[in-house]
């Protein structure tokens, strides 16, 4: 249990660093039968990319995946998938400054007391570079949840600093509206002015923090297990497994701190009375301020959380900091680095989401043997 | 898997409902060694139990825990430590209506969807009353964490409504402080204002939501995993599995998502020169924006969340909701209910936090076989 | 991960000592729906159960369960079942002198090694005394194997000391031939053997050794996996889980060792060729030397395994040992325990064969998503 | 839980098909710090590679292991070090006939009733070629587990047919005895018998069984879990995940059944009083009948097993099975294989009862908070 499995029937297991040889995953409990190749796993991929616009980082990595075992014939066979990504650009170089001092912000210290030891190249185990392969594991979670239930997935960005999108109807957005500008802000407007601001400070070497929605829809109700294993409890530790992120809500989110309870409950109604579009049953709920889960069980409406995303502690400013022995000294991180998260942090979300419930409804499957 | 065990090393099983028997948990995986009687367990059960002041439930329970294995001659063996609390004031005729009518805000339907078949006693397995045992579980966590390293830990309210204490450095605030007063908030002017708020949504048969602030100080650094086991990820889905949590930040939170990387890291100092208590090691943050983990992993500074608590949805007015064949009617929760959950709230939080860090600092100990 | 957990979707977990308050399991994951009460777990306890003739321990526990939660109005729920057994005649007068002294063949000695304290009264957690609440949530699954597929699960002594049941077919071994006689051997005159030699022993103040065979009939081909859960392998260790068991083997077992590929192998026929009854599919094997699993994974023949049990160590003969100092001395162990363990024995085998098979039925129907 | 893990805090996963491209492994949790590269994993795999003598498979394969994570200038980070060793001499040709035809004794028949789909090529997941990702997991377990206490681990074949090593100090065999003959059988006159017997069998085109014994000396006291996690447990789950395994016994093994108690239990005596070499404390007993472990605990005694192999089920004669849809056919198995499994299974054996050792030495230090 040192940390780098996730899940319980479809499982996740990652290695791999930053700067190492390569970045390798092993799924294992994947249903047998589900047509299967590295197209599949491309397009987010690409989506996850480095060197993707002018907005992100200018490492330039292929991220061609190798599907080393349990696919045969196109089609998986029930036994592991292991996925093999190598590392390319790596330009070790870029980092050697830091071997003796502790970036701020950075893991390099806690890494150093936890271990001793650190692989000090570009962030080591701690660098977003491991996300590659939670992506490559995700999709095929997602071709999995869309070829069960037709779940669908999407995220977006809809924060840059002060510049906020309040979606009315979040569970409504889609992919294609994401996917046409870079920052993946479904407010074709909105999204020119995030880009102006990143690319502003980006010129300020500097860099800025933002937030993201994740939704989900077509989820049947009854996902999620009633006490520590509850949906919501999954998905918030999937969202924080993911760099960077210090915050993250449901539905209402922190709103609900000031609510009352006469306004914040969402009514039950028959699915055809519901505003919500998406419910697969017969009953729904006539708003979502819930995000889809009650008592950390899916109700069948949308799921959709929030995550808040800091900026990136990789800044070419001088700033202090202490050496290993805890001399004060200064740093500016050199190296090539993302001057905001959110644009690539979209397909990161929607992997962590789509790894909880293909597990969760697997889990589910397994419980139910006494229903017909 | 089904959900209702917590943690790796340190683990805790639950069972029980709101109206069955008893609750129970196993505490598997403690130390030998440890002085422990049911006394120890007390204290936070005392916190946490409904009844205890007239802005909390009036439901009346004992909440004696009884240790039935696991501690011979005043001290754990090592062995599985089973914990039972009986229901006593359990008043079943109150939840007559409920059983098929779905009450909004609540898992009733969730449930059903999941299982076909629920306990519609007060929530049943969704209850809040499933905390006692967590509580009692978590009451041996935190006599561990202060016996091995002085380890801390407090919680307090610092929201009500619209009523919030920004306290500018949580992690001074000691349980007394918290203790003074039955809202449970430090500031004792505002708890005042607090109490006055709650007494009043009572009295307009409401509910309001709120937030409590939670912090561990004297954790070592290097507790937590790089990957899915970050440490924050793992307090993030305990507060998560506490009922009615909408929204959990660590250090800086949501207001990251404005900020900029020149100004939210934390520069790292020697400890003498840092501004916050409190720091086990040599090396320190100059300030505590990033709330005790870098990475996931602990820095050795106080681990500072806070958790957005949604209004019950236990309210005695009269709502539109559906009934299980999903004809329209209308219901009222009748019972007696938290008109806010802040203040019970808090020891709760605090144990989920306990467990967790107990779970990690065994982890970090079976890593750490190859250094001196 | 401390040991009193068995299984991942099927969960049990145990605590108690043979001397303390009582013992209690918690199942989680049953699933919802079906029909139980304290009465369905009542017949193996019995068969369990200490005094229940005169070749058995005279310890009088009425070991009467008691469901605390999980089942409401006669049907499980889904959610955690717990129950507990207390402990009734427990007598710890009788080991006092133990305390200090490690009585050979138990294990006082290496319990001393692991926790540094120890409930010496009678085995502690290390007596049998701790089955009662496997065989309790064994009954359990034993009623959901036979309710979803009509599995059947039978075991009987087949040795004690040099008296040996070579059963040509012992998959067609039915539990009324088991409980005609006290030893549980299914041929009558070898039982009536066994049965003398058994209380040979116990007047020679010592105590014997023997082996018992365990099946389970019209188990679905396609349980296991492929790697480390082989069934095979989990049933290896949930068998050497038991307490007294030195050797396991499956189908032909050790005589493999000597055998040809070419005699060994069992030809694949048409099920109504095959001299094997109780073939739930179409192909079955013409022979049964496999045990009922090819690759770690079911075929749809009878799964047979056999226990060694080794003699219980508890003999009130005096015997050279060393206390805690390390220093010699002589004990006798005095109390009540069985002459020869396999008659109570069979109910244990038969509740892990039990929990092993519900847990790989319930992980082989969530892995089966893509099967109509 | 796919079944492709296991440990619970020296975590192996595992992927990869016989004619795949390749079979990987993650290790995750080991220990930071200790010195590793490529070269410490060469002596197993190739002591388990096929065609290292006239009496295994002809397969010739390199088995050149990467390393590709979690080993940074020499040393290991505490993160996931994942193992990459590519298949070669896979010739797919040899394999085509039994894609729809059940071979006797493999498990192509219970994989397509498991998954509906199978990788035909050799087994596939089935294959004992998934083993040399667990024999180089294996390699660093070894490592770890001589320089925290100088345990040295020990397998050599005792039986081939009729051919029977009755060792009398099985814990006192070294590793030079075992390799100094193709067999690893370290009485070399016997050695000798058990070549010619299998060079007979391989010309009568056919195999042939046996077993093998394994031992693990200096293991401190303390090791195994009081119930289900027993040291005995895993054991016997490691050692049946191994292909071809039937049985598996501790100490005496099997020979229990006909003992009584006042022969079978060891006396504990002062460690310089015993008869056994190798007992780390000052607590021994005078002969080791128990096999290193009581209680499922170990006592400080040389761990001793054994396993009982079947003959290989591929043989090139011609013998009845049937086809997938269950008509009669006859199938006789080409391609390369060991017509006795033995030489090649001892790294096996020695690989699980190292993983196995080195996970509960980690388990024992988490639990060891509260001892000086």
């Amino acid at each position: 249990m040192a940390g780098s499995t996730l899940g319980t029937l479809f499982r996740v297991s990652t290695a791999g660093e930053s700067h190492g040889p390569a970045n390798v995953c092993i799924v294992d409990g994947c249903p047998a039968g589900l047509e299967l190749s590295e197209a599949d796993l491309l397009p987010d991929l690409l989506r996850r990319r480095p060197g993707q616009s002018t907005i992100t980082s200018a490492r330039q990595e292929g991220d061609v995946p190798e599907i080393l075992s349990g696919v045969f014939e196109g089609r998986t066979t029930g036994t592991p998938i292991a996925i093999l990504i190598r590392n390319e650009d790596q330009r070790s170089r870029d980092y050697s400054e830091i071997a003796d001092k502790y970036r701020p912000g950075h893991a390099d210290f806690s890494f150093d007391a936890k271990y001793g030891i650190r692989d000090h190249r570009g962030g080591g185990r701690s660098s977003a570079r491991e996300t590659t392969v939670r992506v490559a594991a995700a999709a095929i979670a997602k071709k999995l949840l869309h070829e069960l239930h037709g779940i669908e997935i999407v995220g977006f960005v809809d924060q840059v600093g002060d510049l906020r999108l309040n979606h009315p109807r979040p569970w409504e957005v889609q992919l294609d509206e994401v996917e046409a500008n870079p920052v993946r802000c479904p407010d074709a407007e909105l999204a020119a002015r995030m880009q102006r601001l990143i690319e502003e400070v980006r010129k300020d070497q500097d860099s800025i923090g933002g937030g993201a929605t994740l939704v989900a829809r077509q989820v049947p109700a009854g996902l999620g297990e009633p006490v520590f294993d509850k949906l919501r409890a999954d998905l918030g530790k999937a969202m924080f497994s993911l760099p960077a992120v210090l915050g993250v809500e449901f539905g209402q989110g922190f709103a609900v701190a000031t609510a009352r309870g006469s306004e914040h409950s969402d009514s039950f109604v028959p699915s055809q009375e519901s505003s919500i579009l998406h419910a697969p049953g017969k009953i729904a709920t006539q708003t979502n301020r819930h995000g889809g889960m009650l008592g950390g069980i899916s109700t069948g409406m949308p799921i959709v959380l929030r995550c808040a995303v800091k900026p990136t502690s990789s800044i070419p400013q001088d700033r202090p900091t202490v050496d290993k022995e805890g001399k004060p000294t200064t740093l500016a991180t050199k190296g090539r680095h993302d001057p905001c998260l959110l644009p690539r942090f979209v397909p990161m979300g929607e992997a962590m989401l789509a790894l909880v419930l293909i597990d969760h409804l697997m889990r589910h499957q397994a419980q139910s043997m006494l229903r017909d």
